[in-house]
């Protein structure tokens, strides 16, 4: 860390908060930069024209001079600027007329003397700067100056504070980074002195919450340093706020008993079919729960065989979730009786509350779960399935295709879009979860659960917008490490540009702060729904690959290009195949097929050349992940093929040889059984696509990268 | 037409020609812009100071100064070069300066004069040029010169000569377009005057086609008026070789007597099982083909109960295509034969031709097919299928659902996967052809058959490369303003850039020309196979919309969200909603609904609750698209949704209102049938995707606003 003097930031804040402003003056903003290490144009105050000409010679032609005076507030009106001063007679003689100037303008104006500023006459102009965003907090921004910012929008984000590598991946993450190495014959800029002025500012928000917005802008990049031209920080109690979070600890001892409870009540069970509180308790009971149940009702004596409870507090054992199933205006009544009661989870399924307007009695809910120490599901969910413990506390329909995928929704007919993919993909899932209008437990709670639990492997959440975005892009980092995190971030091109008073602060107001955290955050964003679904329910199946060494196997040539052309749209590398490998290929396949990559072994091959190519690309250590192109024939029928790469495949796992294997089938209608069969067994298989598995895969790759397993 | 000074460009090329250069001297270059009406700097000879000093004054200080002397090639080396003389005792100065420098470096040079030529010192700097593609012949490129061309590739490409219109969508066309129109307080540029320059680049290049490339860099663009500051023209007498081109008509001539047969010989019709002779002629009969089929085979008497012919020549009618299936060294005495009986088509299905290498026995068959009159489709391909005949003349399996789509496919693997998608989705379809190694019939033959072929509403291509792509683009150009062209360029990322000796040549070198051509054809270009795929089926479907207002009503907010951002991202304007509308909506819609756009029913409605807003959008005049999102519920189950919204759809249709409607099915699996329920009735609708329908709707906008039908 380097040696900032906070004292000094403090002071100037205070002085600032003391006068009820709500920007620094340009010395201040100076001054801040100085306590941060921030370069700034060298300057010096000269009180005669001697003092002048010194300063000039120690700062360096050519300079700029301004006149200092508290009683002149528009230097260039008063004709006390002068640009570009090149020689000591030029600075000698613009002192005199700055002085005289001043004068004329103003007789009475008290003259402490002239400002003599380094001139910054080159070098690339960059935007550097901070802001306090809506979700997720302090975020420091990078851009080249000029049309590349303002028209093209060529500008990267990340979490404020940065580590050296996050700062340096700004530096490199913007579309025309390449300038910054200097083309064109231009200077490179000093791309470290970049990356070290973004920490610093990182560092400085971070360090000063209440900088609301911090511009450095212009800042000017030379081959040896960069220094920021002009400063502008605004101040913002507010913006040092910090949402309420839970430890890791507490949010673990609820998730735990919310997803494995012993006991599940039901509020508003019910024997009537069509009633939620009935759907409830059928989905419990038929889906195999194994705990207790609760039914709780009034009116009712026995609901489904069970005994049915007034209360809650009637119940005689402990209870860790309550499945609300009753209008909203009832919920804080029954509330207190399940805080009362000590359960740890209520699953508010009921609508008509934030989503409809109703934000007090959503905030009236909130502060009795507290007071209560209740974590709330919802309100205005489906419900949520825990498979493992088949559970199914929801009023859609069980789901028991047990697997290792979690899933998550913000909007009830995304969840149905959910249970109905994967029912129909037969996709192994752990657990899906309405989040509704995440009045308390949101996506952050979920991946900590997710984290420890063995029985998830994947997690996937479609989301509209994040409660306490800084708490989530922490824990998936965290978790991203572990298991991979698919985020479908919907109203992604909804969002406009936020009134923002900082150049900065203008161009956060947009998708590309998500895009860049997620990023950051070790996240996978999907581009749509189907990509959500699909990349969960092929990446697990994927075993991670050990290298970036991708190869086509392909029997038609068209395949081959269209997958080539989805390796480079899913930013994988296509292996430059050695001699001695491209020599073995040539053995299986026909003289006028194409060795290299992708490995054409032609149409009208037999599955024994399928297999021997495919046998090869598995054995071969430098291969890491294969892509294959199918091609229908009769010499080689889908079912052959697919049956015999699963062979091929299962033979070297046994080997304890595991790559990623990904499959496009072009064929009659055969191949959508034989796509099936593929991925039944790990295969990752599709049939009339050429895009499909590629993205799969890439989605694979996005998720080993960022875990650092490559 | 502007007045271009023809013969001056003449008279250059032919003195560059006579000295056997390969491109203009600056001069030269400059002389050929004044011919064609491209600013260049003014300039002039001095031969006095005075006459200096008098030139200055016209042209506009400050100005350059240059020694001309035959004797002094190196100006800048012998001091014969000054620049930025801002007064006339500066220029006067130059004078004496540059003629004393002239004659201190070579005391015998013969001095001529100094050059004095305006200073450009501002205006947007762009760049201009036309070069010479293998593909598409002359095209004209543009773009911001520095780095947003040279590091973001932000460049345009159009076809030679542009009309006024292409050469202003240029100007617009580019990513930082906005920074013409002048932003941070730049002026704006004349973009009139730079899409006139367009025009004129493009021009030239078209009238003297052995101008291989033409640099006009950088052009400085001010608000009024654009000056090519520096200019390069490259000759070359290659790029004004013309590819072969066969008439519009008779190109129907013989693609109709292959599409529409009234005999078909196959040449190498077998009894035997598994062979392709056997397969074919198979096809041809199961199909269905109701004309004569005649199989040719030296060694049998009966093929499939038809009597069999050593020799087409033994024939005793006329045969109109001849179908191969027999090895490719028998191909050529075959195809002497096949020509002398005045066939129109020979199907080459057999492979070992280019594809292999065996460039000369391609190029053979075509030889003997250009001297008989026959046109020859393949070699290397499965065949082809025209289901209004019920002719399938391929070695595949029949197709037989009949409907408005016609594909191609330059690989056999695509083919199968068209075919496989087709019958997995019974999706209409009046042809499918493969063309392989397109040694004759190309994707140019077949747009002008489908142009004008009743039984077809929508052509999709699969292709790799185009043999004549200027052919292509101007065919497609005109067919698309009838029927939508839909094309899959595979190779797109794989192409790299040319080696190319001008800045705008090596620009050329990516696949953007491709997507620029394809776009200014209007072709709607497929991003993937499955994309082709599904805008076949669905395009065609879809009614024409009116107008540019989509509205999205949906069950599921969430869904609504989702489908907002599919508008976004393929270009479609989601409506603001007139007050009277909203009111409208809202009578329909619970209170906590949502109307605006995306109009938001909720959840638990009724399907009255769809049919009526359906209805509403549908009756509306002011709305043209609708985009529906089902949440799968008890209160309005999927089928109950999928048939309402399909009778009030058949009510307006019947009633003459025809809009697109698609539709995104979130929900448990009934989904799928109902998502195939609707389409079957003309609503293009999905399961578990937002993004599919608002693709296909997409694409269908696109062609509309191309057709200009919008």
């Amino acid at each position: 860390m380097p040696d900032y003097d906070r004292t000094a930031v403090e002071r100037i804040i205070a002085a600032v908060t003391a006068e009820g402003r709500d920007s620094l003056t340009a010395p201040e903003g100076r001054l801040v930069c100085e306590a941060y290490g921030i370069a700034t144009p060298a300057e010096g105050l000269a009180r005669s024209r001697d003092e002048a000409v010194a300063l000039a010679g120690e700062i360096g032609l050519p300079v700029v001079l301004k006149i200092v005076s508290p009683d002149i507030l528009h230097k260039t009106e008063a004709g006390g600027v002068l640009v570009g001063l090149g020689t000591d007679d030029e600075v000698a003689a613009g002192f005199d007329k700055i002085v005289a100037n001043a004068v004329a303008y103003n007789a009475d104006a008290d003259i402490v003397g002239v400002q003599v500023q380094q001139l910054m006459t080159s070098g690339h102009e960059v935007i550097i700067g901070a802001t306090t965003d809506d979700t997720f907090g302090k975020i420091v921004a990078f851009g080249l100056g000029g049309v590349l910012v303002e028209v093209l929008k060529d500008v990267t984000f990340r979490l404020a504070p940065t580590t050296a590598v996050e700062a340096m991946s700004m530096v490199d993450g913007i579309a025309a980074a390449e300038v910054l190495r200097g083309v064109r014959g231009a200077a490179p800029a000093d791309r470290d002195a970049l990356a070290d002025l973004i920490r610093r500012v990182g560092d400085l928000v971070t360090d000063f919450p209440e900088l609301a917005e911090v511009d450095l802008n212009p800042v000017l990049a030379t081959p040896d340093g960069a220094t920021a031209v002009d400063v502008r920080i605004l101040v913002d109690k507010n913006a040092a706020r910090e949402p309420v979070r839970f430890s890791q600890e507490d949010i673990l001892a609820s998730m735990n008993r919310i997803m494995k409870p012993a006991a599940v009540a039901v509020i508003g069970a019910s024997n009537e079919a069509g009633k939620i509180g009935n759907s409830v308790m059928r989905n419990l009971v038929n889906g195999g729960y194994r705990g207790e149940i609760y039914p709780i009702n009034p009116k009712a004596d026995e609901i489904m065989d069970r005994k049915a409870f007034r209360s809650i507090a009637d119940v005689p054992g402990d209870v860790d979730v309550a499945v609300f199933a009753i209008p909203a205006k009832f919920v804080p009544a029954a509330l207190e009786e399940v805080g009362a009661k000590g359960v740890a989870g209520a699953i508010l399924i009921p609508s008509g509350f934030g989503e409809t307007g109703n934000h007090e009695l959503q905030d009236e809910v909130v502060a009795i779960a507290r007071r209560h120490g209740v974590r709330i599901l919802g309100p205005n969910i489906y419900g949520y399935y825990y498979t493992p413990e088949n559970l199914s506390a929801t009023f859609c329909t069980p789901y028991d295709v047990k697997g290792g995928v979690a899933l998550s929704s913000q909007s009830g007919g995304i969840g149905m879009a959910i249970l109905g993919f994967s029912r129909s993909a037969r996709m192994g899932v752990s657990s899906i979860v309405g989040v509704g209008n995440k009045a308390d437990i949101d996506e952050d709670d979920l991946l900590t659960f997710f984290e420890q639990d063995d029985n998830t492997q994947l997690i996937a959440m479609h989301l509209e917008d994040l409660k306490d975005g800084r708490a989530f892009a922490e824990t998936a980092k965290r978790v991203s490490k572990k298991k991979p995190v698919v985020v479908l971030k919907a109203g992604r091109t909804a969002q406009g540009a936020k009134a923002a008073s900082s150049h900065t602060g203008a161009l956060a107001g947009n998708d590309k702060v998500y895009d860049d955290i997620l990023r950051q955050s070790g996240v996978i964003r999907a581009p749509g729904l189907n990509d959500m679904l699909e990349y969960a329910r092929g990446v697990p199946l994927l075993p991670t690959p050990q290298g970036e060494n991708v190869v086509i196997i392909t029997g038609a040539g068209g395949s081959g290009v269209l997958l080539s052309d989805a390796c480079v749209d899913n930013g994988l590398s296509l292996m430059e195949i050695p001699a001695d490998l491209d020599a073995a290929f040539r053995k299986f396949i026909p003289p006028f097929g194409a060795a290299g990559n992708p490995v054409d072994i032609t149409g009208g091959e037999p599955p024994s050349t399928y297999r021997n190519t495919i046998a090869l690309g598995l054995e071969d250590e430098r291969v890491h992940a294969l892509i294959l192109g199918y091609w229908h024939t009769i010499v080689t029928p889908p079912m052959v093929f697919a049956e015999l790469v699963v062979e091929v495949v299962q033979h070297y796992r046994d080997q304890g040889i595991h790559k990623p294997v990904v499959a496009s089938l072009s064929g009659d209608v055969e191949v959508e059984e034989a796509s099936e069969h593929l991925y039944r067994h790990g295969i990752v298989a599709y049939p009339y696509t050429t895009e499909k598995p590629v993205t799969v895969l890439g989605a694979k790759y996005r998720w080993a990268r960022s875990a650092g397993l490559l």
